[in-house]
């Protein structure tokens, strides 16, 4: 437990931003009305917000505000049926009529692409129609994930109810180790808590070692705060934040009061191994030194979670020189278009190729099982993504590892998931 | 017409190959059972050949020759769906059981791997479970497409039976001009002769503007072949041929005699401009200079036809420093891994990423509207592949004009089918 207080306690960061955001003092347990600052929809759960938008407007209805909305497609892309393309076509349309930002088919994964053009800035109320919309915490923005109805909701109205949640503070100090990352670190926090040890929680995340993070590393982290079942996951935005955004921001970013009240957990990751998630819960977390030999059949480094250069750049470090092993189809996809160019001009897109890896395009890729990518039945996926429940990349006879890119890359190597501080 | 002659006239380099095939003197309108020298499966047609293997020859049995057969993903990868993950997994299980050689999913499309990796030879009967097998005539093999149980006699066997075809001569004289390519002089010949112009024929391309075609620019052509209805399509080997098979060839090829039969037609390309195949037919052909506007919704540039470093670069090198415009999407898929790592280190990638087309990893991609990059209905997409009916990439109201790299470079950056040469 952390600081307790009475009701002229502080308040939480997240408490702050939805007092800001319904215009009155709000309390971890009050239901509000607020105000959302951005809203965004992807191919696959937009079709639904926008036929729900005009069934409760109106033909013909306008949304509260264009310019607060953002529309792209990753599920799906290139379209991979004739209903993804007819959908695609329909979100256009969308965007077209009501003037909506429609980043399309272009930039890459919702959660990548919209921290890095600025629609996602410290204190604001962000809403998305995908799970991971709380990866854009880690900007310090109070950022969750609704369904489609909902959104139909905001996209009407720019408002919507919440119960402002009570804050976990996950304090984690210590330096990680060479090749142990905060996938590791998050990994094995959900390993610790369970997939339901924060439900409804906003999860802040704060100490020594999360302070040294890069925004990329606490994306990661932010991003698998819904696998524990948490509201929000949020890092307060301090000199890292800023500079990252230096292009966007204009004020000094609102942070909670010390004397607010929250739960509080302690986490020391001086000697934390690299952890890896087995089939089928993302919360079946072991140090990867305990794992029995794992032969893998393809390996997806990517996604919302780790998908990001420096991600990239750290696999392709652990692999060196050596080839993709014999039999392992690794699959790379940059999380956007930005981080591509990255990776392209670091010469990582001709060191995977190279390598054997088969490199596409910024989008979602085989993460959720759908558009390619899909493994078969017996068949294993290591993956730096964010979900292994039963069928998520393909075969309902197919099992998911998750880990981090340092791992990836040993695993690239070897065919067997592999402690990336052996290679 | 060409040389007419009696019955002791000398062969064709189509008579010559069946008669060492069938180890007999073989001529034109004769059945022969005919040895086969390499036999080629991929992901989409290989499976049926394989359960027709094992229903013809018993269930245990081994095929006639696993050195002389190929099998390769190209159609469906990454795997699209868990029933494209199982035909992958059956037959990798195939190509380990039987000592097949497989690329499987990372090597690019069968019609570039094969000859790129000296599984084609000339003089050699080469048979293929896609219809494109014909592209490997440009190295003077005899190559056709045959049907997975054909396919599944010739793994028990090692043969097959044709009737010998007739010969077609296209003679094609002059010099192309600039931004004018061999996609647009068979183009002009099939938009000529029709669709159905060269039934079961088999097209051999000659004349001074083919001697003076790269390989690429002649797979091109006779890629081709058989949407004019060619049993395949042939170039006599040459010294283009030879430097290009430096590695494997070790004898001289054979070649046809001048006195042989065959049907003879001339072109000259002199003037030709820029061509286009127009919807729904890949014979609705017109000079690029007569279509009205159309505006294009996708560009895929790649493909068996048209996805060689040497497309990617006339492409590229069209396109100059602009992007593309605005609502186009452009899908730029090299044929190979080969090809692919010639293009990244020649900066085209780079160059396709940084205007704003999505590179994909080696494969068909859009081409048969099956994996991803289909069109929704009333989208117009303009492609460098080889057909356009209706359906062919998603939609059936959706609609495809085939083009040259050098028109889909122009395209790209106007929006709207571009003579290249107006660039």
């Amino acid at each position: 437990m952390g600081v307790m207080g009475l009701s002229m306690a502080g308040q939480t960061l997240s408490e702050k931003i939805f007092s800001r955001a319904a215009n009155k003092e709000a309390r971890a347990g009050e239901f509000v009305m607020a105000s959302i600052d951005c809203a965004m929809i992807h191919d696959i759960t937009g079709p639904l917000a926008v036929r729900g938008f005009y069934e409760i407007a109106g033909k013909g209805a306008r949304v509260w505000n264009p310019s607060r909305i953002v529309i792209l497609f990753d599920h799906q892309v290139p379209a991979d049926s004739i209903k993804a393309a007819e959908n695609h076509q329909m979100l256009r349309a969308f965007a077209k009529e009501q003037g909506i930002i429609n980043y399309d088919v272009f930039s890459g994964i919702c959660h990548q692409v919209m921290p890095e053009n600025g629609h996602v800035l410290p204190g604001q109320l962000i809403v998305g129609t995908d799970s991971h919309t709380c990866t854009y915490g880690a900007l310090g923005a109070f950022a969750t994930g609704i369904g489609s109805t909902d959104m139909a909701s905001v996209f009407a109205t720019g408002k919507l109810w919440f119960m402002v949640p009570q804050t976990l503070r996950l304090v984690i100090d210590g330096r990680l180790r060479r090749r142990v990352t905060s996938k590791d670190v998050i990994l094995r926090i959900i390993g610790d808590i369970g997939a339901d040890g924060a439900n409804y929680l906003a999860c802040e995340f704060a100490g020594s070692a999360v302070e040294r993070m890069s925004i990329a590393e606490r994306m990661t982290m932010t991003n698998m705060s819904i696998e524990m079942g948490a509201k929000a996951g949020l890092v307060e935005p301090d000199r890292v934040t800023m500079t990252y955004l230096k292009e966007w921001l204009t004020e000094e970013p609102i942070r909670g009061d010390e004397d607010a009240i929250f739960e509080e957990k302690h986490w020391d990751v001086n000697d934390l191994e690299p952890q890896v998630a087995m089939p089928h819960r993302v919360d079946n977390v072991v140090p990867v030194s305990r794992l029995p030999h794992v032969k893998i059949d393809q390996i997806f480094l990517g996604s919302c979670t780790n998908g990001r250069f420096e991600d990239l750049k750290l696999a392709a470090e652990v692999m060196g020189d050596e080839p993709v092993a014999r039999g392992v189809r690794m699959i790379v996809i940059p999380a956007s278009r930005k981080e591509y160019m990255r990776a392209l001009r670091a010469g990582l897109i001709e060191k995977f190729m190279e390598a054997g890896a088969i490199v596409e395009s910024p989008c979602c890729g085989p993460c959720m099982g759908g558009s390619f990518g899909l493994i078969g039945p017996g068949e294993v996926s290591l993956s730096t993504s964010n979900r292994n429940f039963v069928g998520r990349q393909g075969s309902p006879k197919g099992e998911v590892y998750l880990c981090s890119p340092a791992v990836a890359g040993a695993s690239a190597i070897t065919g067997e998931i592999t402690d990336p501080r052996e290679i």
